[in-house]
């Protein structure tokens, strides 16, 4: 049993119920909701999904009459206006918890505290800031989006042990539970390289009952070679979406018969993010794999100008020389001195994640 | 409280404990022990350095009579021989303990599973295995070393995020707890490039009160510049040796003085692992730092060759574009390609550091 006053302990469980809807709130954050009394949890909850009930109100459906007199932790402050759904501050004051804990305040500075307010002038006794990091970057994404207006950019590679920029993905990252396949539940859209629609390529499985797809974005220039997408079903087309430079030719359109294509007069980065903006995407992936021209060009853009907000780099357990090769250089030659933030790691299989911020 | 039954909890103990000797116990290995009974720790010990009592001696001390009917913990099999101390299992026996779990057997094959048989003949229930991966991490380098008659040779250098190579260490990581004073406690003998010993250069200071230095070989080729060590103290110049082509010339003489000298053939990594052998070291770090000819070849022949047993690689957190600059290139491009095993990562500083076996 952990201490009543051991705050970081229920922050922390607030954030793995709120991840149980990974991928499944957007355009809403995720969040969790622990209501804790006498050093036990009598009651849990997580927003499900967008236009569902907020955590709050599971997990004080959950406690039940035991939420009187409890201490309510949430990993981001509870909403004080009409939504889709009632203000959770109302339902925390009408449960007459004595105190509630806040992970972090609202991203949006125009309602930052009001639910905090709200619940202090009810004289419910409230603290800001437990585990704030981890309730950060639970919703880096949607606070970004919500602070700047814009999507939150990612940058993907994968390099060997000894640097060099491989083109692969290490075995088993694409399974449920692997790095790759939970990027892509947390991402609205992924660009990539058409010319990795080989025979090997396949969308990956839905991982969740409920978890969203995102949308794959593909570039292709009229300069280069017809796109091959061979055995793509009609589902799996209608996840994606082409970035062209001109109209295109006749033979890459009955390849690319049932994909949607935006026409741009030159194919970059920041069209395409202007594109996701309009569709109200949080997030974007910029996956860099193969050794092709556009997709290198819009790495340089995203490095240059200063567009990327993370990197997420995948480290094989491969020693692989260079050999003469035309390996992926540009994420190593871009001529840019940067020092990132937070650099963390994990391990994904007999692979190691490294993440930071830019 | 553990479980009586949670071996997995008391070994990780006895690794803990062992390790208290980091960098004091050569040749001998590092060895942790535990006494359970009925659930509760009543002895810890720990082989301090080697002609002193061994673990289990300290750990049965630390017991006094509660050993009786216990349970005994160790990190490597107990001893059957009479070296500077009696042999362990006599100690074990005469205590009286019920059960002896062993984290692995002696690695020395001739003797293997000896201590094992004694302590079975002696009605001594035994187990053989538990956190077995975990104890022979502890000793990875006398355990080659017992198997193979050569030392251990790691390599380790630092790369960007974005995998190029860089020749500065990250903040912090030569402070004490930094991972890379941690392994200059634990090897025996480092090599680098002497012109990194400029104004910057300084041998770090003793860590912990007892623990060794490691010798510092410098390889140098008299076609090269003279090596300036400025500011160097004799205690400094007493743990280093330099590796030259030919008699050195006249000017290095002077600027190296009281610096023992061993003068090859050719300068290769094969010669000085020789040596290191000679002196009995167990271990030897391949420090790359530095573009110099003279460490990028020992590096191709360590890579080429497959002398090497584990990489080390420390990542800054910092992009660095090539920008064509002469950036130490071999490690990206010896023609090799590797499997490298158990890659795993950790924290240092603001850096991450990976590890992997070869």
């Amino acid at each position: 049993m952990a201490q009543d006053n051991d705050d970081g302990f229920y922050m922390r469980r607030c954030v793995e119920l709120a991840r149980k809807a990974i991928g499944c709130t957007s355009p809403n954050p995720m969040v969790g909701c622990v209501i804790v009394k006498d050093g036990k949890i009598v009651g849990e909850g997580f927003h499900p999904k967008a236009g569902q009930p907020h955590a709050e109100v599971f997990a004080l459906r959950d406690a039940g009459d035991l939420a009187e007199n409890a201490t309510a932790y949430v990993s981001l402050e509870p909403c004080n206006h009409y939504g889709r759904t009632p203000p959770c501050t109302e339902a925390l004051i009408k449960a007459k918890v004595i105190k509630v804990v806040v992970g972090m305040v609202d991203p949006n500075p125009i309602v930052a505290l009001k639910g905090v307010d709200k619940l202090r002038d009810a004289g419910i006794d409230v603290s800001v800031g437990v585990e704030e990091e981890l309730c950060k970057r639970l919703n880096e994404a949607y606070i970004h989006q919500m602070l700047t207006g814009n999507p939150f950019l990612t940058l993907r590679y994968s390099l060997s042990v000894n640097g060099n920029v491989l083109d692969q993905l290490g075995k088993g990252v694409k399974e449920p539970g692997g790095y790759y396949s939970q990027l892509l539940q947390e991402y609205d859209a992924v660009i990539l390289s058409p010319t990795l629609l080989d025979d090997k390529f396949s969308i990956p499985a839905s991982q969740e009952p409920g978890a969203k797809q995102p949308l794959w974005i593909l570039t292709a220039r009229t300069s280069h070679p017809p796109i091959k997408i061979p055995g793509l079903s009609t589902e799996e087309t209608a996840k994606m979406i082409i970035f062209t430079d001109k109209k295109m030719d006749v033979q890459q359109e009955t390849v690319l018969q049932g994909i949607e294509t935006v026409v741009m007069d030159q194919i970059n980065l920041k069209a395409i993010l202007e594109y996701c903006k309009r569709q109200g995407f949080c997030s974007v992936l910029l996956d860099v794999r193969g050794n092709f021209g556009d997709i290198e060009e819009l790495l340089k853009e995203g490095i240059e100008q200063n567009l990327l907000q993370k990197i997420v780099v995948e480290v094989l357990p491969i020693w692989h020389g260079s050999n003469g090769e035309s390996l992926l250089v540009a994420i190593n030659s871009i001529d840019k001195r940067l020092k990132v933030k937070k650099l963390q790691s994990r391990t994904s299989n007999e692979n190691v994640v490294l993440e930071a911020y830019l």
